[in-house]
């Protein structure tokens, strides 16, 4: 077992220079290729050999103080957690900010807010921040103008008043699934508010949901449920012992469509004829089950692609349009279950 | 809509110690507090409000080049998907070196290997790097090692030669499941291997099931699945036509654990008593639906909580034993599908 001993200096661009047999600033063209400057085929394959042979490895943290280099876009992990949604968003955005050679980095402290959160960041020095919006104060935001950070860039339910912002509102959520299910001609409607760790979503998606109901003067059940399938099996016997039970439900999210499903099976009823239900999240496994879960999408790819097109844009140094903001309007994608 | 000013100079601690009253090393020592060096609550104070004031952010880059004082752990994003996994993981790992006010950052990109990969890395002066085993070359752990990371630490399949390696084999995940179901009597079995983004590990998973099976002088047979409902379907019609069909399933992994039981319901046969089914990674929608789903768990929680102990033994210079390796073994949560 080995770890590198403590002290042990790493090489500088002055050791490459020096191996190469070429000024400090040929290394710097070499590794940087700035615009503008030409570096012959064989110049480069002598510094890049000395790069190898040394195991040098510019330092970015550097690069960025001599020159505000750096390539980094810094997402900070949010302060609600994403579920499987998580993964697929930083890969799509890696990928899209990857074409601008631009670098993703996630900082895994989800609990710090405002200046003190914007301090951390700020230390890594990257070019982008990319942050829920109620996390930016003003504070915050003036921490990272002043370390140079480029491109700030919000995102969550409110726009921010500073920065531009995506806004994914989860209330449109529970009002497009109410919605569908009103357009396929059900009158009565349950809403599952799950708790646990998702219970701020459940609560947001039942806001939505409940507006959608008024408005078109349907009625609407709020029906709260634990996160185990007990609580979820007693809501579905409550039903059958009613003379008008509801007959459509928007569950939350996908996995408590999927324990609904598994319940209402459990107790004979089958979806959608006795029961249509709706998800949330359009997981994968939404296409997978009998039947197939229809769920509202929030377009996890998009969001990827978009946010580093807004980025983008902002390094360059142009106001993002429209109006500092996008929307992100969810879509029922419609299945099988309801 | 507001974006930094190129060219606006962040504050130095100078300005800050200027702005205090008080010395450059006194600024550090509060920002830094290094051992053996104490401050007044006052000069703290009178330091803190500076810092506020002026929105002053210390550059962990500026420190880590300076001292060698950087407390970032840095984990690249795996080379392959871990789904679910992924956001329990990073939370434990989170939580853990936090307790060591260490930090955790990712870095999203999730192709690149050996010195390059490791180049990228270094860029960013971590304190500690967490990465896979086969991304971990010779030339990169030299590269780490010469920018001066303190603690490299391996996990995967292999164990490294030079670092110490924390195991997580998925042959120990079939091999698991696959003795669980001949414990309980089974002596027809069938393997699902899956295709799609989690091939590989369905392909490592056969692998142990198979050697499990073959122990045990149990037929066991392999079948290849398409991540598409009717492939599974197609798989549960043709066993309902056999005289002999196995009389359990390990499927792989939690996704198509549900997608064979939805499968078997839609043809009428149920779990466990037609058929025992067995998933893996123990997803928290295991304990939702009904069967409960039967799994394989591989203990992320466990997992993050190692890996912290791990790099901070390493970071403070000493080996970390037994073997410079840890294994992860798996175990079966048993529920009521097999």
């Amino acid at each position: 077992m080995s770890v590198p001993e403590a002290g042990a200096k790493p090489p500088t661009s002055s050791d490459v220079a020096r191996l190469a047999g070429v000024s400090r600033s040929t290394v710097s063209y070499v590794l940087n290729s700035p615009p503008g400057v030409r570096v012959s085929a064989q110049t480069r394959e002598r510094v890049m050999l000395a790069v190898r042979e040394l195991g040098y490895a510019p330092s970015a943290p550097a690069r960025s103080l001599r020159s505000g280099n750096s390539d980094v876009v810094l997402f900070p992990l949010p302060l609600q957690p994403m579920g499987q949604l998580l993964e697929a968003f930083i890969d799509e955005l890696t990928e899209a900010l990857n074409r601008h050679e631009l670098s993703l980095l996630i900082h895994a402290d989800r609990t710090s807010r405002g200046a003190d959160a914007a301090r951390q960041w700020a230390a890594l020095r990257p070019l982008a921040v990319m942050a829920e919006s109620n996390r930016l104060t003003g504070g915050a935001v003036d921490v990272l103008k002043r370390a140079g950070v480029r491109a700030i860039f919000a995102w969550g339910r409110e726009e921010h008043p500073d920065v531009p912002t995506a806004i994914f509102d989860n209330r449109d959520t529970g009002r497009v699934a109410v919605r569908h299910l009103i357009d396929r001609g059900h009158r009565r409607l349950a809403c599952l508010v799950p708790s646990g760790p998702l219970a701020f979503l459940g609560e947001e998606r039942w806001a939505g949901a409940q507006a959608a109901a008024e408005d078109a003067g349907v009625s609407l059940r709020r029906v709260d449920v634990g996160y185990v399938r007990e609580d979820v099996l007693a809501i579905v016997r409550q039903w059958q012992r009613e003379s008008e039970p509801p007959t459509a439900v928007f569950a939350g999210n996908d996995d408590f469509a999927l324990m609904i499903i598994s319940a209402l099976r459990e107790c004979g009823w089958s979806v959608p004829d006795d029961m249509a239900v709706v998800g949330a999240d359009d997981l994968p496994f939404c296409d997978l089950v009998w039947p197939r879960l229809t769920s509202v999408s929030m377009h996890t790819r998009t969001m990827g692609s978009g946010a580093s097109d807004a980025i983008t844009t902002l390094i360059r140094g142009r106001d993002y349009r429209p109006g500092g903001r996008m929307v992100v309007h969810p879509r029922v994608v419609v299945r099988e279950s309801g």
